[in-house]
């Protein structure tokens, strides 16, 4: 008896939380651990399913390295990266939007259904709701940079009460020359996670969150604090990206970006409806 | 951490109960210590407040003898009891109505309010909503039986966010006549739960629900085995109206009525979220 | 045949009324003998009535000092007036609240009811509408002074075709301390028309209108005129808080403010749909 | 005083029939001297204004003999009749839809828009509304019988708050090979009655309604009355084919048909709204 | 086959003038001999059909200065011309009337009603949608100057699917003192189209467009050439009112106002779907 | 000018079409060369973007041998036929999905978007829309044999105003035990059609339509005459599940079924919008 009052104590303590959140839309970037190991696979599921129930509307951003690099070794072809960019030709593209579109973004539409909701999963290309030109095309070939999002589109989706699943990939504006782009995931997150006015965006990461120098976890930061840790060092390598996806998002209004490690069980609800969090938090 | 996993999974073993009662109106029958308790009090607005916020239409109905008593009492006014029932004059009548719906209903209303969500006090009198004829004008005075009740009424306070707190006063179909009689609140909650095709009633007592002969508790009954252990006398005194106002709500369309034991704190959570519950289940 | 062709005429010249009014919100500050007098009541209600069939959106706000001093007397609670405000302690606020929301509110709700139309009775305290402070929690006790009307819940009730009937009770913004207020009908009546834009508030009372220093009854006032008699000590007494809430409502925007003789039968009628009405008028 | 308080006494009279007639659709077949006699015209605009404010939706279905005539005369068609039918050429059909469509339905349109309210004028031709076939192409020419009436383009209208006002003509289904027919306005009237559910449908005559052989008026009949009176010679001449198309009506679905002295000021209000009325009321 | 394929081809090159102007408004001035040849008349009417079914909202306004001769002539009926304005007395009037709203309004609404749409014939006395003063009441009679169109009218037969077919009369704002007006309908339809914000007016003429002094067809001109045009005396007499027209328009905001040859057939679909036009388009 | 009007009178001829189609669905299943050659793809999103804006809402599914072979002879997985249908394991499954999601689906996607509408590219598996169950797991693998297809929410993405292009996969009942099932296009598209009461379902193949035994087109069939070509060995080969699906689709009550010869340019088009079509028509 002790144990199920405890249980609805729970239940209560995060009544602040929903009340909050109803009605507001989270962009998640769903990638890292979180989206290779089964059991943490079905714990997201889980939580997407319970903040939807909840009264949240989630938007889902993917990447998919990992498959996409699988998929290109079995296909011999071969791959280069300058500075950190995938030099992306349209062969390269092809099995690019395969892994993504094909796979990738079915399983975790899937994983999502299983659950009795309604996740659908697009990529840019769909309803041209991204749209790209070419960072370089001669020295990247398809690596797109993200001219417009079409917010309309996923509202008309999150109207019809679906939860969209989105593979980073976009239209080419001028469709005829381009067979679409290759985009990088945490910024197209941001993307759409500012032009859909999110309450929040939430990137799922394998790490605990951003540190300091010292190696001390860092709960909430500002973009002041962000520019300053990076230029010291402290913020480096992978974390980079992350973190100017994150103030990308704030520049453009959404309240607040979370780093979370994607490797505890439930990161996503922990986050959102326990009172501390568990990952860093960046704002204005 | 490991503690806020815990809190997590509480969260999540939750998850089915909201699937299944998002949407669905939920009558309740208040009464008893919790609503006397100050501490009980608070926990019963905070168990309609999470089920609002889970998708729930809670709609509270509520009686209030001991305050009828009081007030009376106060006045001088003395009370007879014939077959139970309270024999009610004019004057007795218009005491009724304000220890109801002049203190208890408001004070209800107050308490759910505080949690910021918009409670609205009612009584039967209110658009006319639930009207009665006398049971024995002449035996018990204005002591009143149920003819009918509007739900579009309270249909109409829920589609615009309104959680209904009922008095158990019905107006007379002719108001010339009557100034409105005193109904028995049980049976008010039945017949407004079957109207409103509610999924569940649930009436908050002073026991842990119904018991067989040899004081073990019964979980699930239906509705032969009440029966049974009416004629066997073992659900006797103030069971019996609680019963009967349960197999009324069957009988008429619901499809689960609740005897819960309204002390421990957070029943009305324990009841409907957790898979065991905490009182007695009856169905058809 | 003559005198059908009269009662034509008649209801011809109240087309410019209907045609005025339909759609708009009447505050109608009901008080004095019209709610005691049974015929005078009957009346209020078949002209209450009459206004809501012809497209006006009637709002009640009622007083009720008699019920509640009788009731106080039975009780033996005596009862203090300072500068002609009741000192409210929590006892006080307890029989007040009781005589107020569990008597009369509903009284005026079933009269009302009783001709086919759907009245509902509230206080402040339902949805929170109405919050108050104390004016000064020590010399006066419960007295309130209004801090904010919630106009949305009203707007609510109007959308689902109900007539609202409000008891002069507010909420205490910090309900845990308070248990409520009593507020003054006529300053709760004034704001409650400015808050939803009402076209006009009508103060019904026991006196012909206003009068100057000889006696002769004033038609029409602007509040400069008003400010005058008072200052010349014409408006006195009881007069004085219904000209301040006649101003009060003006200011806020109400473009009419009308004070009229309860005790003529269909005062309402004959002032809202007759060319010189019978009362007097305020506009700014 | 006492003048005014009748005046309100008038309403108040007046309610019962607000509250029932709130919301139907009124069908008014208008002709006589209430077309003709200036003072009379303006009576009838205020009467339809007055009930189209009250929640009735008047639909006015109008003739024009007269203004036929006058028309024939002066452009020396000669115009023959068969059976009371005018055998209608293609030239005096033409005749009779300038005279009906471009001059009697404009003026009624025009009186009603003095108003403030959106009377629109049209045909049994505007969207193919009323559709007809010969009743005797080589007896009669193009005098129709109507074969159909599309209530939703009626409906449309009133959706849109217009007030319809509708000459006599009806579309030929093979519009190709008749320009349009001449139908009689009465049954015209009878149908649109019939196909929109109408509440009444009341024909403004020259007569004080049915009288029975000693010349004593009728006021209410039923079907078997009025073929009784028609088979005895008492009902005969002009008041045969109102009584035939009020039979239609109430055939068909119409509750009351009503027959009045459009002569008579205000006719339209005495009848709907008083108790007795003033013509005669048939019935089922 | 090939001339199947070719007849596709034709299909999908009006692809874009479809997407572009689905959900606009066009008004149309329907005049001359499209007006008169019964061949062109059916084109007319299967032009407007396509463009209807094709998602565009068209309106028609006419004139009809041939038949009001004719009917004039017939009653023996002078007419004097001032400044090329028919002197217009209340007889005269009753006359343009009977041919305008009673004759060819009807005709013309039949005409596009064969096709199985809602067309609906008003003029500007129907809910008062025109309003206009005299001129010169001395001078010219009943000629009016348009004072206000109120759209709103005209959206509402839109949002039912009616086709309006306007019929340029107007109401007087005096409606007491003056029968209607006689207006000029070149300027009616473009101050209907501007209060419309139609997209573009059609003119139909019997003239192929507008020339330059070599009797050179222009295909497009801006305003400036107009007046340019007018100066020099190459556009004159019966053209002066037409560009005057579409001056009007597109100062009042309509993009693109058109002078077509109604001659030819299928004039609008020619103007309005294929590249190049058949007449000449003015714009700002 | 004369070839405009041609042009026009084109136009004109497709308006019986346009008006019977307009708000219906059109399934149609894309394939064979239709799908292969480039300047067949682009006439064919003319086609479908044509149907659109006309009113039709087309539904597009595809298959895509073709791609698959590819694919996995690329990634050197064999690939074995049974009957017709190729053995699926996991391994083919996911590349099946890649080639069918990730490559085709959104190819098709892209084309349609070029022209300025929203397509968006769905499977199955998205919002489970199509389940299926294995045929034979031992012999077949992961071939699916449809259970269920819920139209709802392709009815969703038709009200936001999305053409849907679906990818034949469907997601498992049992999602956690297969990953999805590959199923028969023809089929899908039949049964996608039933469920969404389609008004037409179009094959686009590479044949001219069904031929009788002595190779003579046939134009219009029943379900009869098809048994009978069956059974006498007329239709044979690739036709076989082509026709048996056009019966799938009639029984179940789509009113017509079309198999056309994709590679005749805008085949879609002629078969939609003119008199003879281009194909066989299977009817009941």
């Amino acid at each position: 008896m002790q144990k199920k009052i405890e249980q609805v104590k729970v239940l209560l303590d995060a009544l602040p939380y929903i009340k909050k959140y109803t009605g507001e839309i989270f962009v998640i970037k769903y990638g890292g651990s979180a989206q290779i190991d089964p059991v943490l696979k079905d714990k997201v599921a889980q939580d997407i399913l319970l903040m939807y129930l909840m009264g949240i509307k989630p938007v889902i951003v993917h990447g998919g390295g990992k498959k996409i690099n699988e998929l290109l070794e079995k296909l011999e072809i071969e791959s280069q990266f300058i500075n950190g960019l995938r030099v992306t030709s349209k062969e390269t593209m092809e099995v690019v939007e395969m892994a993504l579109s094909g796979n990738i973004n079915k399983e975790i539409t899937s994983l999502i259904n299983q659950h009795g909701v309604k996740a659908i999963g697009i990529s840019g290309k769909d309803a041209n709701f991204i749209t790209a030109k070419p960072i370089d095309i001669d020295k990247y070939g398809l690596v797109g940079d993200i001219i417009s999002v079409d917010e309309s589109v996923i509202n008309n989706l999150l109207d019809e009460k679906f939860i969209p699943i989105i593979a980073p990939i976009a239209a080419a504006v001028d469709a005829k020359s381009h067979p679409g782009f290759n985009i990088n995931a945490d910024l197209a997150a941001s993307k759409i996670a500012a032009s859909l006015n999110a309450r929040k965006i939430i990137f799922m990461t394998d790490t605990p969150g951003v540190m300091d120098k010292n190696k001390n976890f860092l709960s909430t930061l500002i973009e002041e604090e962000i520019i300053a840790l990076k230029d010291e060092g402290t913020i480096a390598g992978g974390m980079i990206p992350k973190v100017d996806a994150c103030i990308e998002a704030i520049d453009r209004g959404v309240p607040k970006a979370h780093i979370i490690d994607g490797r505890v069980e439930h990161a996503l609800l922990l986050e959102s409806f326990t009172s501390e969090g568990i990952g860093t938090v960046i704002k204005k």
